[in-house]
């Protein structure tokens, strides 16, 4: 009888054992999950940090980058913009007379910017010539501009003036492109004003110049009849006019300089509204190429007006032939 | 005998039991502490990715708005720095002659930037005049320039004109400071050039105007004598300079404007610096006030120059008399 009741306890605790020790297997596969799940997040989390860390160091770099361009020390800028651009008769720097009104045969027109309403040239039409007020956009150190805190870094202080032979003069006593701001003045005849544009003559502005004001021409203040220059700057007012003799064009040549006035193309279009006849585009060819443009740099003689290039040649007693013609 | 047995594996099952129920307690305690740090975890990593999403949000915000600027729709835009900034005897809008010239005892002073050498200046001295092409600063639509892409909103299409008693022109046919760009021509004297700075004559410019380039007066090409303007612009040459008889200044007032002069405070060490004597100072005065300077909108008769206030009345027969005179 006691027996038996031992017995009974031994089933039973073995029973127990094997509940309490499953139960603990199970508790021990929940642990061992329960660590890997935690491994994978802070892994995820530590990941999500860094992304977050990296963004916002971007983020401060940007606005610290703002403010410097928003601080005191910035320098003084007025952005200017261009009213309208010049299509004109010179289409490459080369080429273009160093002074205006020697070619009064030049052709160019200036179209306002659409946002500028057709009333502001009422009126120029009254008067005989206008300044034009551009940007030197051929000018090769331009992107000075676009970093204005070293507007300064490379200008020379002094260049080279053709009639001087080499000589050298402080850029702000020359009228060189290259200018601490690289603005050019030029006075031109007026041709016509429609609508608006507005035609000029004589204006020795390279094609595609940003034009930033134009004004009417007053005599009584513009005209200082008691101004004095240097004179090797009076000689050159002399001499460029008539510094070749005499162009000359065979014929063959003339029928080429006429079937490119006709040809379409590279400035076509506006050759054709500015030269109602194929002799007023003859014409310029001739006066420019009186001119004697070359360049000291130059290496062949060509010029190219309103799309077209014309190549020539200087003969002994300074005269000039031209040699060929070819749109484009 | 056998009961023994039994008992002893009866204790050492409970002994198992004992162990086997602890084990299973600390698995317990493992599993809710892995479980508590498993929750945190996944809020820290839910919090690192909220601030990283929000940071690389900001960030493609910025990077778009940078690409906004920066795309064709953009207008052209030219960031032009003041080669320098002018101090003229003309303190304020009001009083400064409308053209230049007119008042040749006035004087301005131009002092390069640090960054621009002082040879750029070098041979100016041997022009009689320059230009000088600055902004209109005291233009109270100024903030269009930094607005570029509504740079012709409020622009006015045309502006009465004074001479016309009331008639109006389009804006780019004057010379009226409200242009589409901002920008002032005007010839000017070349009394000194000293180191970075450059005494004008006759500038008819606003004191501390941004002065953004100067170029030599060339008579050849900038004096152009078959130049015409309108009938009313040619009687403004004739009429203007004589535009008051007299300028009366009774003794009191002469000492009084002399006692200006030599007076420190606002503009006292430029006026010490451009008129050496009194009397030049006194005919600077005459000069200005026989101009008729009174625009349009002026209610009370007074000039500032140099930072002296100069208060006068219109007589009849034209003549002008000098009320008073403070400095400031």
């Amino acid at each position: 009888m006691q027996a038996n009741v031992l017995v009974g306890g031994l089933i039973a605790c073995s029973v127990a054992i094997l509940s309490l020790w499953q139960q603990r297997r199970r508790a021990d596969t929940k642990l061992v999950e329960a660590k890997r799940q935690l491994d994978a997040e802070r892994r995820n989390r530590a990941s999500e940090r860094t992304g977050r860390i990296r963004a916002e160091k971007k983020l401060r770099e940007r606005e610290s980058s703002k403010e410097e361009s928003s601080d005191s020390n910035v320098p003084e800028i007025y952005p200017l913009q261009p009213i309208g651009h010049l299509q004109s008769c010179f289409t490459k720097r080369s080429g273009t007379p160093r002074q205006p009104l020697l070619v009064p045969a030049a052709r160019a027109r200036l179209l306002l910017r659409q946002d500028i309403p057709a009333g502001c040239l009422e009126g120029l039409e009254q008067y005989s010539h206008v300044w034009v007020i551009f940007v030197f956009h051929c000018n090769t150190d331009l992107q000075r501009l676009w970093s204005p805190d070293h507007a300064s870094d490379g200008l020379k202080a002094k260049v080279q003036v053709p009639r001087l032979n080499g000589g050298r003069m402080g850029v702000l006593a020359t009228r060189s492109p290259h200018r601490p701001s690289p603005i050019g003045l030029s006075v031109a005849e007026v041709i016509e004003v429609k609508g608006r544009s507005i035609t000029l003559g004589g204006a020795d502005i390279v094609d595609g110049s940003p034009i930033l004001d134009i004004k009417p021409y007053v005599p009584f203040c513009d005209s200082v009849s008691q101004a004095s220059a240097p004179s090797w700057v009076s000689d050159e007012a002399s001499d460029d006019p008539i510094a070749l003799k005499d162009v000359q064009i065979r014929d063959d040549m003339l029928a080429r300089l006429e079937a490119c006035w006709a040809a379409s193309g590279p400035g076509g279009a506006i050759r054709h509204a500015l030269y109602k006849h194929p002799e007023d585009w003859v014409g310029l060819v001739r006066q420019v190429l009186r001119l004697d443009i070359r360049s000291l740099h130059q290496r062949k003689y060509s010029v190219t007006l309103h799309g077209v290039t014309i190549s020539y040649d200087i003969l002994p007693e300074r005269t000039v032939l031209v040699r060929g013609a070819y749109v484009g």
